[in-house]
């Protein structure tokens, strides 16, 4: 990723060199050690690997050469914001959550301490000018999910422009009306940044590229139902990752081709690790892309990670938008009744999430539940008693665990997960 | 507040005792250092003196009365909250936000640490059994504002049947109509919990004796801004904190019996405090019983904190709800109507805050402006920065402050605010 091919289209995108440059410096290091230093990967990853490598080069030129169309590109922070808006206008939508902790200092020049790494991350990568997604986009669509979010917005509104979805924080008939008025509102700004009128064919056209994404990461997630597994919970967190960065229907035929790769090795009974390793269903906060260390720490452990109840992974692709509305009223009737699908712990109350990680923990067959959380995330943490009490009164283990970017805890954490997978061993 | 009289009575409630007992040893000791050793405190303060101390005495004794005579006793925690409709049924309603480290470590017991001391303490409140409000309520009533009293209150339910009310998170038109939706929803819950019927006639009595409550602490706000001030910050605090327990009616009496004293000592140009004192606008969090330490911090290093934008505050009065409505519907309109004017950092934007710290520092002529949260509140946390600019701008001097409940802090509060007041000299 730092190919000299690149520095003048970083130049004149008015990022920071030489930030950039620290930051990039080491990352190989850490992907060589999380990822291409696993035994017996898919070789389906090559793609998601170059994705990955190329993510601050050969990507970006494509999104420029985008916005040279005329095609608005768009930064989204919550798996709730309908990108099917914009695929419709074939806008590029990109999920710029932050999973670094790089940038976190940064983010704390203006925003207080006690707010989770996940938005202190994304603040700094704006303020030190090193994520050229943040300098290539036209706007940005935030959103009222938690409180830390709902206020960053007004800060992050001063060196972007950042538009404000309300969601409801109940699920009853009133909010899913007020939720599908803030569908259309954001339609008309869509509509208005963009200079492009979204009508019913468009839009079918947008929703269809979005469910197609998501049918395919159902896919994906499906074949970790097999025992032994058919790729690691690494692998898959990483495309999760990478879901939010690229084409929609380039990433679903790459997702889908690896998923008969993983198909032929289940019929065969092959898998990444052995049949009757420990398998772990990991519920909570987002993980954005670098943030690898759960991961990491519990798949070097023996283990493997066989499904992930956050937003980098069950979440997101949790509902599809029924394709069948005729019209713009239906259609977006039918966007709106998808954040019923969403168990998120914004909402009050939350009780499908529960039911949706005892569902995962019994179909994908999981040894053990960790419960995991980034520090200061109020609405999760608050879950976890509920969860917990839930998870045992099926006999399932859990483990509750917060952490941040910083490797400080590694020790700590290390020590916890494996006493954990001990006793389930 | 130990009396014995009570002791039975406590056992009635379910009390703990021992731990009741030991809440209370502290407290006159505190009340002596806090309040009585001022000089030249105004007469009309007997009252309020013998209401904390009657606090979990007479008040609860006659709170009892009621409820054997079938009045509904209901808890709340917000501003938002619309007591007009238990004081139409002559419901008692109080509100029990925690105010107390006492609490802390028990509400820790049940909820992450990272939360604010207020909620916290209210839960350890519950948990400990050293609370007779909690003990003697018939049901809470919860809001969606912040995630931390939005998530806790699907855990308080499980000890004290706790009802939520869904706040909006901004304030246009579809807001507005949600949140009527909502006093609605509320006005046929507590219907069903009293057995009695709401009607215009009792709704607007309800209105009546609310507003009549709001007009007596804003005339004594009022008061506040002569040279020399004629009453301390911390006594118009324990006044605002005691609005939560008492009968609106004669809560309202004696506070007007009050200001009528302070206006006479406004026109002999008396104060407690010499004419020139430094004047200090404390914005932020709210500040619930017994927590007196910031005021206490400010006021024995000479200065006089003449307001405070808090929901102990100028929040609370903020708004009067309408009376000339003539049928339900416009009466419960206009009760919706008033969450326009409370500006509570959990809305985004929440501009109108900023103008309403800018006036008071303008019309209560305020020497500068102490900006204080409560720690892990994220939303007063993530406004400071905005509301910094804005003094600043006006060459208005601010302190920002973050502390807790504990007494932890208190060397290092003290050198801060002592700097800060030096510096207005
Ligand atoms: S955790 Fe909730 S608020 Fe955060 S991205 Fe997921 S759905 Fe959105
Ligand atoms: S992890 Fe929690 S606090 Fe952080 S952005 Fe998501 S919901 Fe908000
Ligand atoms: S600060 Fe906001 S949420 Fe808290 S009591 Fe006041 S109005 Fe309600
Ligand atoms: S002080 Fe802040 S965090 Fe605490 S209850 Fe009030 S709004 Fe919520």
């Amino acid at each position: 990723m730092t190919n000299e091919a690149y520095r003048q289209m970083w130049q004149e995108l008015g990022m920071d060199l030489r930030q950039h440059d620290l930051f990039l410096a080491a990352l190989p290091e850490a992907f060589n050690t999380v990822f291409l230093s696993q035994s017996n990967r898919p070789q389906g990853m090559a793609y998601f690997d170059n994705l990955l490598m190329e993510a601050h080069g050969g990507r970006i030129r494509e999104i420029l050469d985008r916005k040279k169309e005329g095609k608005p590109v768009v930064g989204t922070f919550c798996v709730f914001v309908p990108e099917e808006l914009i695929f419709a206008i074939d806008g590029v939508s990109v999920g710029l959550c932050g999973g670094a902790q790089f940038t976190v200092p940064a983010g704390e020049r203006v925003l207080p301490r006690n707010l989770c790494p996940l938005i202190k991350s994304l603040m700094g990568f704006k303020l030190e000018r090193i994520c050229p997604y943040f300098q290539a986009v036209d706007f940005l669509i935030g959103e009222t999910t938690c409180d830390g979010k709902k206020k960053t917005w007004e800060i992050l509104n001063e060196y972007v422009p950042t538009y404000v979805m309300e969601l409801p924080q109940r699920k009853e008939e009133p909010d899913l009306a007020l939720w599908e008025r803030e569908i259309w509102r954001l339609k008309k700004e869509v509509e208005r940044r963009s200079g492009q009128i979204i009508d019913e064919e468009k839009l079918a056209r947008g929703i269809r590229r979005a469910n197609a994404r998501r049918e395919a990461l159902r896919r994906l997630y499906k074949a970790r139902q097999a025992d032994p597994v058919p790729i690691s919970g690494k692998d898959v967190l990483l495309i999760s990752q990478l879901a939010f960065f690229d084409e929609p229907e380039r990433f679903a035929a790459r997702v889908n081709e690896l998923c008969e790769e993983l198909e032929g090795r289940m019929a065969r009974g092959e898998g990444v690790a052995p049949k009757g390793a420990i398998r772990i269903v990991v519920a909570g906060t987002p993980m954005p892309i670098p943030y690898w260390k759960l991961h990491h720490i519990v798949e070097s452990a023996g283990a493997v990670i066989v499904a992930e109840e956050t937003c980098t992974g069950t979440r997101y692709f949790a509902g599809q938008v029924e394709e069948g509305g005729e019209t713009l009223e239906q259609q977006l009737k039918a966007l709106a009744r998808r954040f019923l699908d969403i168990n998120c712990a914004c909402f009050t109350p939350n009780s499908g999430r529960v039911e949706d990680i005892l569902n995962l923990a019994r179909e994908w067959r999981a040894h053990g539940v960790i419960y995991y959380t980034l520090q200061f995330c109020q609405t999760y943490a608050l879950e976890a008693r509920r969860v917990e009490k839930a998870l045992k009164e099926r006999g399932i283990p859990v483990l509750t665990l917060e952490s941040d970017y910083s490797e400080e805890d590694v020790g700590q954490l290390k020590t916890r997960i494996e006493a954990f997978l001990e006793m389930l061993n």
